[in-house]
């Protein structure tokens, strides 16, 4: 039981309607090892700078997540972006990005991550996302996130990467787009004609929908009427699904996949309470499963009774 | 048991990439009533022109739709609509609208259609909703439908229809529009506190939530791989929906909103299967309890077991 995850740490400064952030702690591999935390061990790899210090650090280890993996590069800067809201949150503009460490990163996988059960490639080149796959052979499910950019500038290296994973969490529009295909059912099935057993669309506020090979799965987002910041939703979904995934000892089968998109749905509803990892870096296992439940009731429906025509 | 709609009986010209229709029957109280028709005795209220023939009544009273107070304009022209759809189906463009005799519509209803149990007022004029609204004051259950060119013409006399039913029933844009409330949890409560109990939020193929006083419960859309016409859906969903709530004898409680959700979902799907009304039409009530059961296991995941931390 054991879960590393390689993509970008970083540094995040957000506006919102509803507030903003200066330089917050955020990246795709520190939204999901502290979704993830709340199920198993999990260890990030990749570069920061050395404006990355011990507070940055704390707020991981105090979650449990092993940094030994975050490579800190002397006279580097970390992975910096800044982006803002629309009062509609679903409208989100990009202001500046800087790539810092990032654009030089060649992941080094210690023995202890290369030994990892379950492993999660964040949006990163997929030609990298390749290379750490290669160093996990012995993973026994591993899954890919990736972003238009990479569709549309490496798209072969994608589809040798996609080839490599068990299951591919994409939102659906980057679905359609590798595919070429607008119908989501059939692009979900060209995705698993590719290699993987299972494809996520993540759908944003509407939730999230699973395609395996046996079936079709799919759940609403969970209700929130305060929505702070969505930043980090897509990657603190993957570390609740793959988290609960590596900490479930038995055959990861249709129902154990189900019960993963619950805790995705759970910790991406967590996560865009509050700005960057406020919310997840202070949440409790008990906070998680009673909302579970709660989204389990919001989906159920009884039985039919006999119905009259 | 019995069921009134009041809305639009149109001819459709209808394009998509999988074929075209030109002069179909459709409009609202049309896929509406075949909808429901499985259901319950429905009546649909509306003008056509003599250009309405017996084809087209053939195609309602097959299903047992109750035609009397479908009024017959002599020398008049049944409304039209013409329209084609992109390789991405979500995407419409509208072609031509001839308001023919809907454009002079004064609901005259009868007898019968007055005493309905629950009273569907689709997408019309929300002075004219407000009239039939009040002369079914008996019903029990009214859902409301209404579009963007309301809320920006006649918001006042749309929030004073709203007022005196029971549910509305919205895509979940024109939820936000109305309300000018970009969550849509927040949205929905501001509908409820105009008056209804209930607020269905139509997402296309995203599926559809139910926000009610006492809860939240949302379907995905049923996936399907072969989507020829879309126009429609949502009429198909609200047939269902209602249809199914007034042949449930009890209370039209929590959980039997949430069962009509079902039998809306599935109704809609089928209805975009085919062009115009030829899926549901043709369909069987076997086929649709069928699919509701399979919807159901769509949307299940199992009780948790002990999960280690």
């Amino acid at each position: 039981m054991s879960l590393t995850v390689v993509g970008s740490i970083a540094f995040d400064s957000v506006r919102t309607p509803f507030g903003e952030r200066d330089r917050m702690l955020g990246g795709a591999a520190v939204h999901f090892s502290l979704a993830a935390s709340f199920f198993t061990e999990v260890r990030p790899v990749g570069p920061v700078g050395d404006d990355f210090g011990a507070a940055e650090f704390e707020v991981l280890e105090r979650r449990g997540v092993l940094t030994d993996d975050i490579e800190r590069v002397e006279g580097g800067k970390s992975f910096f972006w800044r982006g803002r809201y629309e009062y509609d949150l679903n409208v989100a503009h990009t202001e500046d990005t800087q790539l810092g460490v990032f654009g030089e990163f060649e992941p080094k996988l210690s023995t202890a991550s290369r030994d990892a059960d379950v492993l999660f490639l964040a949006n990163i080149q997929p030609d990298l996302q390749q290379k750490v796959r290669a160093q996990c052979a012995g993973a026994r499910f591993c899954g890919l996130d990736s972003m238009n950019l990479w569709i549309d500038t490496a798209k072969d290296s994608l589809l040798a990467a996609i080839a490599e994973v068990e299951c591919v969490i994409l939102n659906d529009a980057e679905i359609r787009q590798l595919t070429g295909e607008p119908n989501l059912a059939r692009a979900a099935r060209a995705v698993m004609d590719m290699g993987p057993q299972a494809v996520v669309a993540k759908q944003g506020e509407y939730g999230a929908a699973l395609f395996t090979k046996e079936g079709f799965f799919a759940l609403p987002g969970f209700p929130l009427e305060d929505v702070r910041d969505p930043t980090g939703a897509g990657d603190s979904f993957a570390g609740g699904f793959l988290g609960y995934l590596d900490s479930h000892d038995g055959e990861l089968d249709e129902m154990s996949l189900r019960r993963a998109m619950g805790y995705g749905t759970v910790l991406a509803s967590f996560n865009v309470e509050e700005f960057g990892t406020e919310r997840v870096a202070g949440l409790s296992r008990e906070e998680i499963d009673e909302r579970l439940g709660t989204l389990r009731k919001m989906t159920q429906f009884e039985e039919l009774p006999a119905v009259a025509e």
